[in-house]
């Protein structure tokens, strides 16, 4: 491991997509950050806090093919989608369109804004196995209605891991008069993202995970014509017209009660120390972790005996696959199943997901730079074991 | 100035109120503690967090007079707030009674609700100069009506600094149907806070401030038989009955998101260092920036020549005293007043608020651990230098 990473050498972190990890340069940034605020407060906050987090949006925004203006700053990409769907007014009968691949926090948001309103969820059903991109438009295409206000959907999904053709379905969903909030929580830092070019009213992703960003660190895009109806989830005196100088989206967006920024202003060394590892930069090692995540998953496949079940252009740096059924992968989901907690007494950190539904299960593995082949060599040889 | 507290010792740092300050202690045990999750997301977040969370819950209990199922952890007050505010369902012609004494924050998210709902606030006036806390208790009383939905009371208020009867206050309104919402974002180690007893439907308070925890913890209390209808901003996880073994509040409030729990897993530090400054801890703490807050009063009314707008029965650890009107506090307010910069120029940090509204305006001192009396000497004498 290199040292330049705060994970303990003696695990094997697979896992990089649940939480992320974040670098010591990049932490101890973010402590230093600390220290200047804690000097003085007034100076910190009430008189330098704005142009800072100006400062800090500028090379996000570079880096997510945005304007600054329209990037808000939220803790995590659950937070940026519950502002957009607890700013919007649904009415008894509206229709709300997902796919079942769709990250279950989110999933619940919506549930309890749609209970409150009387509207409804409406799930399209995604192949899985996956063959071609297409095959998701038309999924998703065949359950839009007249009543459909919104399709909330994931870049990179959650259980399954496959990068889904955000550019294709908000072009047609935007076609038919549908909303569309993309649900980018594993996007920043995995997959090249180009906001204007997606052209989405609403994105959410986090900086924790792939951007390796300290936690407590992810972006709101807001589409400019939709800015007016999104309100932050703590309204605050931006929400006066008094503070002057700024658009209300970024009054609102940059005073939500006092907190810690530190992870906000802490994100610009983390875009450069993962953009500095590889001489091609971000460029190189997103195509040296989409490289290793497919490794991974033909290493994990030939150890199960199962088949892939996407083809490697629509995966990323993680990668899903089938578990067989096994005692070890209960029919009763609990938080953790026995055979992740059995991986992780081996040293091992992964995810096991139960998709579509329990007893069915998937393994998701991550690769992030500090990841290497005989990581994933060494997994399947402990599920082997442990699945035998 | 003891070399605990992180505050540059060349400035007088008379606005503790406003953003609080952490001692070089809680920062360090935060460090530790950010330190210790990267070393293994996994163990930390998905299998270690709710232990951790609620071992740092239960000291905070304690302190607060509550039970800790009761207790919720959220980044600030405002945020704290807006979980209630945004969770109840408000009808059209339904009324929210204030004060005009309220945090501008916490009235903006309020008026936010209020308007999409047609609701409307109802402004108590309660008096200033203030003689007898029994005039709150009236003046409240007053505006309560057959549509009044909820009172939202803060307990110190932010511009004039006084204790307001809260105990009096909900005990009078609960009689007459209406819940209450306290606004106690300056409550925790200014007063002292019996929960339980003040029997609250909901109260919030932060821990930035006056209890010195680090920036983004504060607590939100929800009354049992209140918690059904209570969900945070951030709807996750928890909102699905799977994650058994946990109360629906608790596990809704647990799970909004990865976020960074540093600030509250760091609150016991925060407890135990300002308990420790005096040999009669907390309660000898309190009662020390109480007579400080006083006494500052006294100084500052004795060079600007005003009388003190309330009795000190009324003041908790923050004075506020009318200013005279002056070309350096604008009819118009903007952001700072110009004696606010200016002050802050010569090395002094207040609070400079327009009330009721401009050119009239309060400055706000506070007292914590690490001011003296010789603090607001030299600020008499540089406002009386400013303002002649």
């Amino acid at each position: 491991m290199d040292p330049a990473w705060a994970l303990d050498p003696e695990v094997r972190h697979l896992n990089h997509g649940s939480f992320g990890a974040c670098p010591r340069p990049v932490l101890e940034a973010q402590t230093r950050i600390r220290a200047e605020a804690e000097r003085n407060l007034m100076a910190f906050y009430a008189r330098g806090l704005e142009a800072r987090l100006d400062a800090a949006r500028e090379p996000l925004a570079r880096f997510l093919g945005a304007c600054p203006e329209d990037l808000a700053f939220v803790p995590n990409a659950s937070y940026g989608a519950s502002c957009v769907l607890r700013s919007l007014r649904f009415e008894p009968g509206d229709e709300v369109l997902v796919t079942h691949h769709g990250y279950n926090g989110v999933r619940t948001a919506l549930d309890y804004v749609l209970g409150r309103a009387g509207a409804r969820r409406v799930v399209a059903e995604v192949p899985f196995p996956l063959e071609r991109p297409e095959q998701v438009v038309e999924a998703v295409l065949a359950c839009v209605g007249p009543r459909t206000r919104l399709a909330v959907l994931d870049w990179v999904t959650s259980p399954t891991a496959l990068v889904l053709p955000v550019n294709d379905l908000v072009a047609a969903l935007e076609e038919r008069g549908v909303d569309v909030l993309i649900d980018g929580a594993h996007a920043p830092g995995m997959v090249e993202v180009d906001l204007d070019r997606l052209g989405a009213a609403y994105f959410t992703g986090n900086a924790h995970k792939w951007l390796c960003a300290p936690k407590g660190a992810a972006v709101l895009h807001v589409r400019r014509d939709r800015q007016e109806g999104i309100v932050p989830l703590v309204v605050s005196h931006g929400y006066d017209a008094s503070l002057a100088g700024r658009s209300r989206f970024q009054r609102l967006f940059d005073w939500q009660g006092t907190d810690d920024p530190s992870a906000f202003l802490a994100l610009p060394a983390a875009l450069d120390f993962l953009g500095s590892l590889l001489p091609g930069g971000w460029k190189e090692l997103r195509a040296r972790n989409h490289a290793l995540a497919v490794e991974a998953r033909e290493i994990l496949c030939a150890a199960l005996g199962c088949t892939p079940p996407a083809p490697p252009s629509l995966l990323g740096s993680m990668a899903a696959v089938p578990l067989p059924r096994h005692p070890l992968l209960p029919e009763r989901p609990g938080r953790r199943t026995p055979l992740q907690e059995a991986l992780s007494a081996q040293g091992f950190e992964v995810a096991v997901v139960p998709f579509p539904a329990a007893p069915d299960y998937l393994l998701r593995v991550s690769a992030q730079a500090y990841n290497r082949r005989e990581d994933y060599e060494a997994l399947a040889a402990a599920l082997k074991e442990l699945l035998s």
